[in-house]
């Protein structure tokens, strides 16, 4: 079983990296065509799981841990295969 | 209109975050439940495009040029709304 785990910065909270990258891609040219740039990160488990339940439950364990820091940053996890 | 690309080292290029991430999840009492730790990256670019075969087009060429090291990196894209 797989789980797939996007974290991303809070609303509110300054993307840095976004926006350099921004600027980045502005400066290429792609000036007209960008609004916004946010990064965040995927993060890909392979789990021995018994069912997608008990899945769910151990990755939200595992990013309140570790993989989120919650003051600053969401998390969405998604359950596949 | 929004693309969502997800930029991720290729299989046998060493992922060393993935590994440490792998390692803390083992000693934080996961070991039994994790068998494999990837961490990639997720971009979320607003864009001002006409259509979405346009935006694709562009977000491609963005990847090409800066979002991803297309050397040891591949990236995937999805365009939303």
């Amino acid at each position: 079983m797989k789980a797939i785990v996007n974290v991303a910065l809070k609303q509110g909270v300054l993307d840095d990296q976004g926006k350099a990258t921004h600027h980045a891609l502005d400066t290429l040219g792609f000036k007209e065509v960008v609004k916004d740039v946010r990064i965040g990160k995927q993060i890909i488990i392979e789990l021995n799981s018994s069912s997608k339940e008990n899945a769910k439950a151990e990755v939200t364990n595992m990013c309140e841990k570790l993989l989120a820091n919650t003051v600053i940053e969401d998390y969405e996890i998604e359950i596949v295969g």
